[in-house]
């Protein structure tokens, strides 16, 4: 696993330039029928403007097109950069044998039958890997639609997308594990306005990833936003990198995610594994790094026009301006439903606002003009923008632009107006597109976004804010090395296995400096004799067995116990409900223990296969699972980054002290949160699984105690 | 207040059809400027078709355009159905004054300078509204944009939209409260393909309001979809009446409410009065009736389209059906976390399917035909659509269809397909607009939807599952007369004022059969000569006062009480801590009560201003106040939908038992919810709001306590 600072650029991958502009195409498997997959690319390639050279590969032909068609990839002149192969799938790994000697360096495979087919394709998948790595050959695909570069004209690939001739280069760059889904998004976004130099279709990624093509881009001066359509990937730990390399370059990465709804895979044995859902890792990544999750088409389309527009807002704060009172409401509603402020604005102004406008106007946020904005007057509505983007207490601003004759005349005006000022602007269009579309048209080639949708239009202000906040967080503090909060300790698990019992899981939490309550192993042919309890009174007793977890549950618990008698009664029932729980359990005897109190929260560390070490945070039990209020991050991390767990669950008010309950001790909560992540980090190699269940916070200065833990081995 | 039972039209506005297509149209304060407010209504009823007669009036002028322009009302000729008013406030009421005379039934009233100016213009519109009933004239308005009559070419008003030639009629009806914001959406809603048969900006709703007109446009046969842009209304009882009303005609109404964020205005005593926030109560109303809750334009454009391609889903069970993977996991995605179940095909349907797709597709739902359904095989995949249509796991299905060149020809077999079925399909399409656009109109056209982003298509899907089940419960089981819990009974509150005490609010809640916790009084004096307690042991001990609503908060509540002297020395703690929290609070005594335990809920009952009473429940403070786990009903109800409540919060495991904990008294819950409703519909006169907080619920059969209470008196 790579370092979590990726201060410099990924790049594992080597420079892919040629891949995505070649000096020139072999197109192996060529076909002088374009509708085939072998004829297809050679169309595309002769018909869009491509500069480089292409050359048909196939002992069946001596020209296809005009072109002079090679029998082979050796007979190939050279510059040539890239093998388009279009054979069946049999017949690729001969072909990525020939490349390698050839000299030529990327072959992007379209063929399919491979690892999506079942065990054979996979088998064949593994064995054209070993040979591309043999051959010093980088591969796209296999079974991928191909690379479309529209910055240099070079469709290098197949299917209906890139035949369409409404495509558009410019400042975007999609990636995608769909070829189909995502070059179709691709389509779709170009006809709404936007253009993208490269989209990538990685298919089955048998050796260049999604994530190895995010890093490739990013670092790309052509490339201003990266668009990455996700299924899944391998290594989330490199992609929190690029994340953080993404908030360096302030370049945002828009990532769609699908694949979230489909939890519970894994096997669980601990609370925590079953409420670390992956869609919830992803999300902490993607609020972590310098990426935006969007969740539809129209997503891609605001943000990128927001993004593109160029100025960045330096806070949330948000002015509404209008020229009816309905759209003011509506777009207060949902600035405030996605956390953007409406502050007031300054007495200065108001007053200003008020010469301005006509008496019955509201001047104040959100600021409504009336009709009276419209017509005559339209020069009042941009110098009201003036007035509120010049305010200090205003971030950035949305407003309705007038419609009719006066709205080429007000539009220039405001123009002017922006010059004047950094911050943002956003027109929610209040009308079809095509009425005063030219309007419209003028206003965005001049860098004033138009969304016709307010609720859209709010939310991509939100998205774009918290990635301006994350880049401005990442320049005022660059990411420190997390501070150790315990020291690295050695455990002596080799002779454990499987799920640690309560006493030993405890044991080891204790190496860490967790505070865990006092207790003592009584077997069960001890009771009957026992002339006092090993731990005062009041105390618990617990079922000690591995093979019982969930002690509430089997009803293998007694609380509360306040004398002798009373804990031999409680230790013959917790054997009793344990046997009846589970009658093949191995019993190591009774736990008792210290009673604690507190406010219980619950902290569980998974070893993610994805990301690795995590930690989870949340209240109780019916907290977690029924009201989902949990919180995750990635281990390592000291207290300041526990500090932030405790303060953004919804039940952190119980923990500041909630209507008359003492303020609990949230240092050596997180204190406790930050040893967590040391252990389960330094530990992943053994151990899968942690849960300290209940923890109990006491009263600030009195110190958290673990009354309950499972730790589960690999 | 009206009844419940809606079975009839709403016929209190009488028949509004002169209104929306006049006879003849008098256009007071004509004017020959069609830039003007009373020149620009002349052009649009003589250029767009009107076939009514337009009557200019203005006694400057002896023509206006060709027309005879007449010096006042009453020189107009009948018939004359709706007189147009353009002329400054001031002028407006004479004019009305007049219709009345003229026999002209309805007045559309432009002219701003109203009630939205301020204290003037208030007085000035109450005028007008008491001029107007003794006229007998209905008004529109005033500070409106007019009607828009598409249907029968009468645009009846003023500004930018009803001068657009792309406007198109259809079977949709647009009322709004804020005219320029809904004309635009009209707009823009007929750019992408939906036609509007009115359109009509009720403005400072002086006489006939935004629910008038829903109640009307619902009975039009002409009006398959009505539209509402709701800023607020004044009566949440009729407009669930019109919500019911629609589920009985199974004709939606599509509500875009707006003024959501604004909470907390009320100045509130009690918990439920904080936490009823009016958004909340909304959302109740538009759950219970025929309403679709819409949040922007897109959800009015494709949830529109869904409905007027006619065939309804007869239940939420989804197919999916893809030509790459990709796709259908994010469809899959979307339809998990909206609600809609993504069921596994039958044995027999994944055994056709494999005998119509390739070896390697998925069978199963989501199904993947793979790029294979494309091209040649394109016939296949519309062969896959119908066997998984007819599949009885399966309710409606959303597909992506193939592009190029086999589009045409797959869309036609696919309308073969669909002439068999009565479930509904969606098409999420794959690329832009454009891209074969004249595949997606001939679709289009006949009955298929076509929806681009694909989270649109399934939110769309959603919403109008949810209508169609709604629609389809109504059928099987029309509203019935809740049944009463608790007999109407007397409670002798003449003497009674502002805040009840504890003792007085429970002594209230035990005449409606509430059980509440045994306690006695004990006042200051008597505490020392105390003897015995007057309530068995262990006891708690309150203050005594309405002076201190929140004695938790005090710290005026001391509980497990266990013996004499901890009683005496409890009582002169909560005293003591009593004054300390308000030093001039009136102190009745300690309450000495009966501990009681079990499961914390709360419940509560406002009479809210809207919608009257209403009642609301959730678990303990926590619970309700930071995780939000609330729910609402409309007084009165029956223990049937009491158990509703109790089922929908997200922490009704905990009363279903959970994790080990006994099942609770849910029986004895929802009695006491129901009888609740009782209580507050029954003294609505009186009672403000009720708080039950907490009400202990015990194990199943043991009933529920309240142990503590509050009732606010009007």
């Amino acid at each position: 696993m790579k370092s979590q600072t990726a201060s410099t650029p990924d790049t594992a991958t080597g420079d892919l330039t040629r891949f995505l502009n070649p000096r020139g195409v072999a197109i192996v498997g060529a076909s002088n029928d374009v509708n085939r997959i072998g004829g297809q690319p050679i169309r595309l390639l002769t018909e869009f403007g491509y500069a480089g050279k292409v050359y048909p590969v196939n002992p069946k032909y001596s020209e296809i097109r005009g072109l002079p068609c090679y029998p082979d990839v050796a007979a190939v002149p050279q510059p040539c950069d890239v093998a388009l192969v279009a054979l069946s799938a049999q017949h690729v790994r001969g072909v990525i044998e020939q490349c390698g000697r050839a000299g030529i360096p990327y072959a992007l495979v379209l063929s399919a039958g491979f690892s999506e087919i079942g065990a054979e394709g996979k088998s064949l998948q593994h064995e054209l890997v070993a040979t591309a790595r043999q051959a010093g050959v980088r591969l796209v695909g296999p079974n991928c639609l191909g690379i479309l570069n529209l910055k240099d004209s070079a469709r290098v690939g197949f299917g209906g997308t890139l035949q369409l001739t409404t495509l558009k280069p410019g400042p975007l760059a999609m990636v995608t594990q769909s070829g189909g889904f995502g070059f179709g998004v691709v389509a779709i976004a170009c006809h709404y306005g936007l253009g993208f130099n490269y989209a990538i279709s990685t298919g089955n990624e048998a050796d260049l990833t999604l994530l190895d093509w995010m890093a490739d881009l990013l670092e790309r001066p052509e490339v201003e936003i990266v668009v990455a359509f996700m299924e899944g990937i391998l290594d989330g730990r490199r992609m929190m990198e690029i994340g953080e390399r993404a908030l360096q370059l302030g370049k945002p990465i828009l990532v769609w995610k699908v694949g979230n709804t489909d939890i519970g895979k894994r096997a669980a044995t601990s609370h925590t594994a079953r409420l670390t859902a992956g869609y919830e890792l992803f999300r902490a990544a993607f609020r972590r790094g310098g990426y935006i999750e969007i969740r539809d088409v129209d997503d891609l389309i605001d943000v990128s026009k927001l993004l593109l527009a160029g100025k960045r807002p330096r806070g949330n704060r948000v002015a509404v301006l209008t020229l009816s009172g309905g759209a003011g409401v509506l777009l207060a509603d949902r600035c405030i439903e996605h956390g953007l402020a409406l502050p007031r604005l300054t007495g200065e102004t108001t007053a200003r606002l008020k010469t301005i406008m006509v008496s019955f106007a509201s001047a104040d946020n959100p600021v409504d003009a009336t009709a009276h904005g419209y017509n005559d007057n339209f020069a009042s509505y941009s110098r009201a923008i003036r007035e509120v983007l010049a305010d200090p207490n205003i971030d950035q601003a949305i407003a309705r632009p007038p419609r009719g004759k006066s709205a080429r005349p007000w539009a220039e005006g405001l123009l002017e107006v922006l010059r004047e000022t950094d911050k943002p602007l956003v027109l929610n269009w209040p009308t079809a597109p095509d009425d005063n579309g030219d309007v419209m048209r003028y206003l965005e080639e001049n860098g004033v976004p138009c969304i016709m949708a307010p609720g859209r239009a709010i939310a991509a202000m939100a998205a774009v804010t918290a990635f301006a906040q994350k880049c401005r967080a990442y320049r005022s503090a660059p990411p420190r090395a997390a501070r150790r909060a315990a020291p690295r300790t050695e455990l002596d698990l080799a002779s454990d296995a499987g799920t640690l019992s309560e006493l030993r899981s405890k044991q080891v939490l204790a190496r860490y400096g967790i505070p865990v309550v006092r207790d003592a192993l009584v077997r069960e042919a001890e009771v009957a004799g026992l002339e006092a309890s090993p731990i005062p009174f009041p105390v618990a007793v617990k079922v000690a067995s591995a093979d019982v977890p969930h002690k509430t549950e089997a009803g293998a618990v007694r609380l509360n116990i306040a004398d002798l008698a009373a804990l031999k009664q409680a230790a013959r029932e917790v054997f009793a409900a344990a046997r009846d729980y589970r009658n093949d359990a191995r019993i190591d005897g009774v736990l008792v223990q210290e009673m604690a109190s507190g406010l219980e929260v619950i902290v569980g560390a998974v070893d993610d296969p994805y990301f690795g070490p995590t930690v989870a945070f949340g209240l109780g039990g019916v907290y977690t699972e029924l009201m989902k209020d949990v919180t995750h991050r990635f281990a390592p991390f000291d207290a300041i980054t526990a500090r932030e767990m405790i303060e953004e669950i919804r039940g952190a008010p119980l923990l500041r002290g909630y209507r008359g309950q003492p303020a609990r001790d949230m240092e050596a909560l997180a204190d406790v949160l930050a040893r967590v992540s040391n252990l389960i980090s330094d530990h992943a190699d053994r151990i899968a699984e942690i849960d300290i269940n209940p923890l109990f916070v006491r009263a600030a200065g009195q110190g958290v105690l673990a009354a309950d833990a499972l730790i589960v081995l690999k």
